[in-house]
């Protein structure tokens, strides 16, 4: 198979090595940083480089750019890919870059998979790229009533074959709405955290669960500026959800109602231990 | 030197078998809970154990005990301590806690130090105990002008002996301000977190951020309701100010300003480098 990682970032450089270290197939680099694609070549993460108009030579398509790179990149270059291949992005939001992808390929005889590899780092671009980054992550695809059904199924055991842990499948609409919790909300609180005039007086007075909680306050703010404002019904209901939550404890603690902050806190407690049995069960 | 631990839970558990691991020093242990007595001795975490008239044979007595009862201890056994000798507690709140000892101890000879060893875990009790559990962690002390400075030596050469990588000294006014901030509120953030009527569609759908962000979630309740509650104005204006940070977050994406909600972020992954930064020159 010949394939193609368009974007060599973060995410697009550890599937092009994961790819390579795990498999025989041809990797072909694209990319619009000279010295990106000059570090890929000299790594061997890729076999060669691509132009756009060569991208027909190509089985699959990777697309490891942003959400709107992505949407622009299919339709500047969807008379490229080749009749029968397999176009597959790697975006955090998936309803409106299924929707546009599908609509530019209508007709083309070119298969889209909107796909999210849960994986990711505090860094980004080529430089912090591994081959492991994805070892034990969860890959998610989510087909439409468009999608045949053997593409899911070869794009599936290509995941499990390049190092993927496992793959889920939900619709982009169900795929938003869990993001918005699992992984935008969790980006937003640690935003929110860090901003504290605490901050700076903490040296040493920190154990784990303050690194825990900020650790994604790092973020890469272009990017996810863009897959929050993609995202906004969601993420809203999150968000308020939060502060409401959020404000039933501070007025416990205001009140000193120790019965009723014994009871959200041991609610809480409940809850993340059936959480954790949950994912035992589905893993 | 003779050591009593009162109180063989996680914690009191923990810096037992880091003594009897890292120093030749006798330890005993008191607990009104006979399996940890008898589970202790038969792991030879303590080498006997003590009733409270038996306390004067210990040059120092570390109290791993909640806050109410550690108070409530100090005042019933006061009597019982050997004058010089050293009586530290291990509380989460600081300010309470030296107030009350001081006062109990006033006049007796024995020297009260407030500590707060920075380590915890998800779990609770002398099984969940570690040797290695302080391996990297700081080690707070509360001294006030009642504390005599030697005591303070001592008792930081002691922390180090048995594992702590560092030493910081505050004021228990200062450190309950800081520790509102570091420990408190993660634990009510990720226990507000877990609240979500997301929750459980979200197997396969995680990647750290999300364990992350609500790890501490499993929290003890009895214990930080009393901590909280210990410690209420400071905890108050941190749980407010991350309410209106997120507030903040939540107006920009209603509003879908791109440029509001990029500069939201970029400060904060801006903050969270400087913090990164100063820990690593504090180091």
């Amino acid at each position: 198979m010949k394939i193609c990682v368009a974007g060599l970032g973060l995410i697009g450089g550890s599937l092009a090595k994961a790819i390579k270290k795990n498999t025989d197939e041809t990797v072909y680099g694209l990319d619009i940083n000279r010295e990106t694609i000059a570090s890929a070549l000299a790594q061997e993460t890729i076999d060669g480089e691509l132009t756009p108009k060569e991208l027909g030579c190509c089985d699959m398509v990777i697309l490891g750019l942003y959400p709107q790179a992505t949407i622009d990149f299919i339709n500047e270059n969807k008379g490229y890919f080749r009749k029968g291949s397999i176009v597959i992005d790697t975006c955090g939001i998936k309803q409106s870059v299924v929707e546009a992808a599908e609509t530019a390929l209508e007709g083309t005889g070119v298969s889209f998979l909107g796909c999210h590899p849960m994986a990711g780092r505090e860094f980004w671009g080529f430089a912090y790229a591994l081959d492991n980054l994805f070892d034990r992550a969860s890959f998610i695809m989510t087909p439409t009533e468009k999608t045949p059904a053997e593409v899911v199924e070869k794009v599936k055991g290509f995941a499990l074959k390049i190092g993927f842990a496992g793959c889920v499948t939900a619709t982009p609409r169900e795929h938003d709405e869990v993001i918005a919790f699992t992984s935008q909300l969790a980006h937003v609180v640690s935003s929110a955290y860090i901003k504290s005039p605490s901050l700076f007086k903490q040296a040493g007075f920190s154990a784990g669960s303050f690194k825990d909680l900020t650790r994604v306050a790092k973020l890469n703010e272009d990017m996810w500026t863009s897959l929050f404002l993609l995202n906004r019904e969601p993420l809203l209901f999150e968000i308020d959800h939060i502060i409401k939550a959020l404000t039933d404890y501070r007025d416990a603690i205001r009140d000193g109602d120790s019965d009723r902050l014994h009871e959200l806190l041991k609610e809480g407690r409940e809850l993340k231990e059936q959480s954790i049995r949950n994912d035992v069960k589905k893993a």
